[in-house]
């Protein structure tokens, strides 16, 4: 069966596109990294990608007349190498909502927090400062909407007490690497579907939404 | 060391205010349940309190000229019994904003979702409908704001493929059960403090906050 090719999006150190890459070398893993696309030309991701033998683009903003012509230079070069899933992992660039429509059931992205709750910037902050005892990490399918497209899977992590935004996110992240992975696995496995605004997952045990303990 | 002495407000069968018996039998809990307290005389949980030989009480809103007295002839039952916290479990009248003004940093509740995401009623079919796949049950300090009091205590579970709200608030209600007899046993040890709208957990071991495999 043909793999999926995925286009990853990256402005900077780009671990989730590394936690794709490394997930892409094993054989049965049915999706592969096509290209790899940052809007930053000094993005750490780009030489890890290099290094694994994955194309990488640069996307400028400034070199395009505005953010819609950005994001039409982006779905050409995603186009020229066979992009059928776009992943943004890290990418920080705001896109126009031009740019999720063309792609509307093809986009997933990583978010830091279990939405709906701490949606936006600095989520590990916002969670720490409401008190929660539980966070995580969300793929969500990517809309116009920021940070609410439907949901494909989510893990939980404990919030401990003394954590700081750096330590919560670093404890999220671990799970951010193994979470993407799987679900991009369910959406190139034809798992994943859209209806009415959420996903339904076929197929795939019950329980496979991850709870993770502290130690994992 | 004396045992805190917890009155449990109720509406229905209680189920919540059964684990928190069922922990307090144990001779090392830290805290008893004083008496168990309805606003309605048909809950079912007040038989449950009766054959566990502990005082119950109901204060009925229709015997009182309005919400506030209700509220002050819960308080002087409460302290008529020594309640040292008072413990929503199920309670579902609503409370003027004297009661816990009055109770402040000494009345808890719990409620079935991972606050701050889905407050209100009908949290289950919330977190549904938002297709979360992960939710979970809060214990906090109750203030005059809606399911907005300082956190204690999280457990997360699992929002599996096909879940009814019914389904989904059985297993967030086995994971309550085991949480609300932890909170209350850290407040009993004095562990828990409000620091800046929000708790401190002392000497509670990393992790404590719980994360539950779909099986637990």
């Amino acid at each position: 069966m043909a793999r999926l090719k995925v286009g990853v999006l990256i402005s900077g150190r780009g671990s989730n596109m590394a936690a794709l890459i490394d997930a892409a070398r094993a054989p049965d893993y049915p999706a592969e990294i096509a290209c790899v696309v940052s809007n930053r030309a000094a993005a750490e991701g780009l030489a890890t990608a290099r290094a694994a033998g994955i194309p990488t683009e640069i996307v400028a903003l400034s070199a395009h007349a505005d953010r819609a012509a950005a994001d039409r230079a982006m779905t050409a070069v995603l186009a020229r190498h066979g992009v059928q899933l776009v992943a943004l992992a890290g990418f920080m660039r705001i896109l126009s909502s031009d740019f999720p429509a063309h792609w509307a059931g093809r986009i997933v992205n990583i978010h830091p927090s279990l939405l709906p709750a701490f949606k936006g910037l600095d989520v590990q902050r916002q969670a720490i400062e409401a008190g929660a005892r539980v966070s995580g990490c969300t793929v969500h399918f990517v809309t116009a909407e920021l940070d609410a497209g439907p949901i494909v899977a989510q893990a939980a992590v404990p919030v401990l007490a003394g954590d700081t935004p750096a330590t919560l996110a670093a404890r999220i992240l671990r799970q951010e690497h193994r979470l993407y992975p799987l679900a991009i696995r369910w959406i190139a496995e034809r798992r994943v579907r859209i209806e009415g605004g959420r996903t339904l997952v076929d197929g795939v045990p019950p329980g496979a939404t991850l709870l993770f303990s502290p130690d994992a």
